[in-house]
């Protein structure tokens, strides 16, 4: 199925697409280089497909200009990114440039001296660092012509679809398996695009999705996860410009980041090292660490065994926007963490809870499951010594609390009395 | 209660305070002025209390420059608000500046031919309108010295109140009444203050919090909507400002507001007039239209009627966060949507169901029933010839459709499949 994806796919491809300074894609594993197109494996030895830039013309004052006077969201960065120079004049719906808050209630907490900053994701228009990428995914399936977005998804990623495919004016067809909790059903159907239950569980939405992709009943379908994969992973790449340009163009010294496909933590890492190229940053060292829950944690395992290959899990967690147990990115993360001195460490779900709540009581952010991961492998790595509290460090809050509620759930009233003083001062309130 | 509550908390209020350009309180009915302090009812007449300004330095340019020049939320406008100049280097929540979408879609579906906006306030960080206010009533409360802050609520204000508390490192006491459904419970208790249970309807709650502010025991608390009132309502005006400096400095020409109190309404248009007295703007007329749902619509009654007076009524709608019978700025609403040539409608429960879909559908934005409220009543006035289609119009979403997903709970998937080839063509996706 792949060989016969990769050959088709590469022959519409062949008319020219504008995607800026996009040149062409370029396989991770052995560099091999094609024209840009929905592909997204190698032809010469199935590794995965990346997008390769022309940077060359950029002078470094003048992009840094650009980039400053800039709309505030990720199409500031459009000169870094496989869009159109007019990406930000498109329906898109323009997620990026949230906040990165300074936070200093939970530094004191788990001690950090060197600055402690959250990225709250949970600010984008669909409350997830997912929009990130499929506003990406959009803008190529809008050059190659694509009239659907797809994707197969069990929560933030059908929403995220479903909204920028109804602001673009695009079909939508989202696959999800069909017993899925009426509340995640809700958030994705509301877009009013085509919402598929599957008769069968994740796994086997994602083999029809393949399926779907190499028979003529998918052409002009863009699957923002499968063959538009190496367009939307680009998107990741804003986390890491946005928060160098919020630190005042600096790079952070520590970045916690969570783990799923491990995708977003190799693009955060790719981001940075193109800051560092262009000249936009100092060149000097930082480190990469990666969050996953103990109950989905392939990529920790391995790094802890100091294995190169990570070896599947069958999820068990309450971060289920992690639960990823055989995480294709899982190598080049192990390969990540090492080289910048960073590490992979997991948590408890007792602990994802406690830090969801840390978190919201410090911060008054309240994070998704994921954020929980973040937070709380960012307090076990200080206890153990791993992260250094004296470094400037940054965690990533990949989504919103409300979309998991049932988390936290067991959150309740701390009191209730009568409506009266006598009973306000019994409970012992005044 | 009133009168001891006025007396004694201008007594605290002599002390000076830094609120920046804040001059003095107004009473909004007789114009006596009394000095800045946690008041809300003129000692003369029991108006209301409202923000006196000293804009009289100001320099049109210059003031322009310092916005623009401001941080990516409402303290940019520090200079127009009761706020000390370094309002930016406090902890805070720092809402605001969120996205002013250009609904093509939906101006198509709805025949606008003047250019449509959606403000869309469900980017706040707690994700609904309500993070304005409280972050402006913080902001009292710390130059007032108090060091708990306290509301009552059954929705949104309670999750603002706890974030911006945690976030400023203040106590927070939050009143509820005890029945509250569990999933309001949690995003209220989330944040880790007190979160306390009435034994009675909204109406005890209320009658509780007024009995606090008069006793010993609630010393030192800001109630963000009753003792620090003047302070929070100004918080709104933010939502003027903005609209027009998105707009390009540019008035609309119709602003759809949803009504609960009426506060917002009427501090919309104070920060428009501002900005026309400021020379900010160009002068010239705005519409202003009020939104309510059929369900508790006591100022669209009165306005149809063309009563001056408002007349109580007994909320029953899915519009929960505008579910206020007896609405305190209802006069006032009235007399701005006269004045400017406005009007104020009302839609069904149906009908705001419908407008939350057609907004999704077409923007991608899953509004709270507040936004379906604003969205039914611009399709209303449209059908019914009041709003001009030809004119320039903004539309505001005060919140997020993930507060309220009961209102289209209906809402699920458009097909089931077995995860082949034949079962989708069977079921017309091809």
């Amino acid at each position: 199925m792949a060989v016969q994806t990769v050959a088709s796919n590469a022959d519409t491809a062949a008319s020219p697409v504008d995607l800026g300074p996009a040149a062409a894609l370029s396989c991770r594993e052995c560099g091999h280089r094609v024209p840009l197109g929905p592909v997204f494996a190698c032809e010469e030895c199935f590794g995965p497909l990346e997008i390769a830039y022309d940077f060359s013309a950029y002078d470094t004052e003048e992009l840094r200009r650009r980039i400053e006077a800039g709309p505030a969201n990720i199409w500031r960065y459009a000169p870094l990114l496989p869009v159109p120079a007019d990406v930000a004049t498109k329906p898109n719906i323009n997620p990026g440039w949230t906040k990165l808050v300074k936070a200093d209630n939970l530094a004191r907490e788990l001690g950090v001296t060197g600055g402690l900053y959250v990225k709250d994701d949970s600010g984008n228009p669909t409350h997830s660092f997912k929009d990130r990428v499929v506003a990406q995914a959009l803008e190529a399936a809008r050059a190659f012509g694509f009239t659907t977005l797809s994707c197969s998804s069990t929560g933030n990623l059908a929403g995220a679809v479903g909204a920028a495919a109804a602001r673009a004016g695009f079909r939508s067809c989202v696959f999800i398996p069909h017993d899925l909790e009426q509340g995640k059903v809700v958030m994705a159907a509301v877009y009013g695009g085509e919402l598929v239950g599957i008769e069968g569980n994740y796994d086997d939405v994602n083999r029809f999705c393949s399926e779907l992709i190499g028979d003529p009943a998918g052409e002009g379908w863009g699957f923002v996860n499968v063959n538009l994969r190496p367009y939307y992973a680009e998107g990741s790449k804003t986390l890491a410009y946005e928060i160098c340009e919020q630190l005042g163009w600096r790079l952070p010294d520590q970045i916690v980041v969570p783990i799923a496909s491990g995708s977003q933590l190799t693009k955060i890492d790719k981001g940075l090292q193109e800051l560092i190229k262009l000249g936009l940053v100092e060149d000097r060292p930082y480190k990469i660490f990666g969050a996953q829950a103990e109950g989905c944690s392939p990529v920790s395992t391995a790094f802890k065994a100091g294995h190169d290959v990570v070896r599947p899990q069958k999820p068990d967690t309450i971060a289920k926007s992690l639960a990823i147990g055989n995480p294709a990115d899982g190598p080049y993360v192990l390969d990540i963490a090492r080289r910048t001195g960073g590490a992979v460490e997991d948590v408890t779900d007792e602990q994802v809870v406690d830090a969801i709540r840390l978190l919201a009581r410090t911060e008054g952010i309240f994070a998704e499951t994921a954020g929980g991961v973040t937070v709380g492998v960012t307090r076990k790595l200080i206890e153990n010594g791993v992260l250094d509290p004296a470094l400037t460090t940054v965690v990533l809050n990949t989504g919103d609390g409300l979309k998991t509620l049932d988390a936290v759930a067991g959150t309740g009233l701390t009191a209730t009395i009568r409506p009266n003083l006598d009973s306000f001062r019994e409970a012992g309130l005044a």
